[in-house]
């Protein structure tokens, strides 16, 4: 069986000190996402296989945006000029989704073969080394005004109250954007967690809405440095999270002028960087 | 400061209902890893580079060994001449990893120059199909005996027991090999799930000890598609997690005679594909 939002359910055998019986179980979908890319060099269609993600189904539109956004292949909505979906399986029409650039926009079908040969399509891997990676990165501007400890600290029960498939399944990681004044503006959940902020972001550049200056970040789990390398291209100035920051995360958060919470909960979060964005009250 | 577990102490503001304060605190240690591979095809030597992955530091040799092994790189100790750490950075002698492979042993060069060309380096990612990786996989043998629920139940507990990064720094994963007695073998830890399953498989096939007919993998948190692929190449017929599973690790698990449970916990678990490997008392 399977419902409209990323879960499904299976025959599963439920095991406890009194019982030992077969019931019906949600679990989160995850489906192969293959992204082709549809481009103009010369007078010339080309046409590449850019990569293969694991992902729930859903909003696959946003992820693939949002994918793009992230890999600086497109700038804004307008370097789309099509998405289409394809193949058989997936609810959300197929399992291939292939993106047609607009010609003679922000991409460079030059700069877009380097990037095939020294990228791989999945975070880090691949790329030629992390100086080259920070040196495509810009630092996040600040912007005035502070955000209070009492609206950070309310962001998560504001999030948990959306996580529809997480609390199903507690298979997802979400990402969510808030505003300054805690209004949730949209949520993603997803099996990976980079393709929750994917399809997040990706949302947003398909709304042509890139302003992120007074934006809030927040992720349901752990932040890795993947998550802070796409929210420093999406000029995401904070970034609160209910798990763990690792050492990279910081890093690159101190070094990019973000400002990065951990542990985020009801009682309290840790600043690791940018506390001058934050009031305490 | 820097200790010797893949953990970093960092200055952290920590706000709550009666304080801000600035303190040191534990974060887990996140960097990447570059790992090389020289073989010998014909008469010369070649070197590549065949992906750059993040990584917790530390077992690195086991990292390398088990992603080679995961790979189809590999097939058992005997495949590697030699295994050099160079580079600068980094705690365990360098970001850099460099396999020597055996010449005339397993390894197929021609196959190997396919191997890079229709791969990525991160699981799934640039896989020509779903399809093509079915092929490459073998169901897992059974053997007889069963596994009692109360040995499922305890394994959470001796886990957690062990795992100091985590405990420390609430960022890691970690993935435990036990034998059907309830030993734990091995326990190896990671900000990446895949990595810290690489680590703990890559320190048997470095210990030569590959026979994985009654071994328990358990996993901290939920069970990826990725993960289950690598527990099939590597022939261990029981995953358990604390976490839940996706759907494609269900269909995998089912496909290639693979017991998985999840939500292991003291006072039950789910057993989503091969129920008949344990018994209930």
């Amino acid at each position: 069986m399977l419902n409209d939002i990323g879960a499904t359910t299976v025959k599963v055998r439920k095991i406890d000190r009194q019982q030992n019986r077969i019931d019906d179980d949600w679990i989160v979908q995850e489906e192969p996402l293959e992204i082709r890319l549809k481009y103009k060099a010369g007078t010339d269609w080309k046409e590449r296989q850019l990569s293969i993600t694991m992902r729930t189904p859903g909003e696959d539109h946003d992820l693939v945006a949002g994918f793009l956004f992230h890999e600086n292949i497109i700038l804004d909505r307008g370097d789309i000029q099509a998405i289409r979906q394809m193949g058989l399986a997936g609810r959300s029409g197929g399992n291939i989704v292939e993106v047609v650039l607009e010609p003679g926009r922000s991409v460079n079908p030059v700069q877009l073969e380097r990037h095939f040969f020294t990228n791989s399509s999945c975070g880090v891997c691949g790329k030629a080394s992390i100086e080259l990676l920070y040196q495509q990165l810009q630092p996040v501007p600040d912007v005035p005004g502070k955000i209070t400890s009492q609206l950070i600290r309310s962001l998560p029960d504001r999030l948990g109250a959306e996580q529809k498939v997480f609390r199903q399944t507690g298979g997802l990681h979400a990402s969510a954007l808030f505003d300054r004044s805690g209004r949730l503006l949209t949520v993603r959940e997803d099996v990976g967690r980079h393709n929750a902020l994917d399809k997040l972001v990706g949302h947003m550049v398909r709304q042509d809405d890139l302003d992120m200056s007074d934006r809030i970040l927040l992720l349901s789990g752990r932040i890795s440095f993947e998550l802070v390398q796409k929210a420093i291209v999406a000029r995401i100035p904070v970034i609160t999270a209910v798990g763990a920051p690792s050492s990279m995360a910081v890093d690159l958060a101190e070094k990019f002028n973000i400002s990065l919470i951990g542990f985020a909960r009801e009682n309290g979060f840790n600043i690791y960087t940018g506390a001058e964005r934050i009031h305490y009250d």
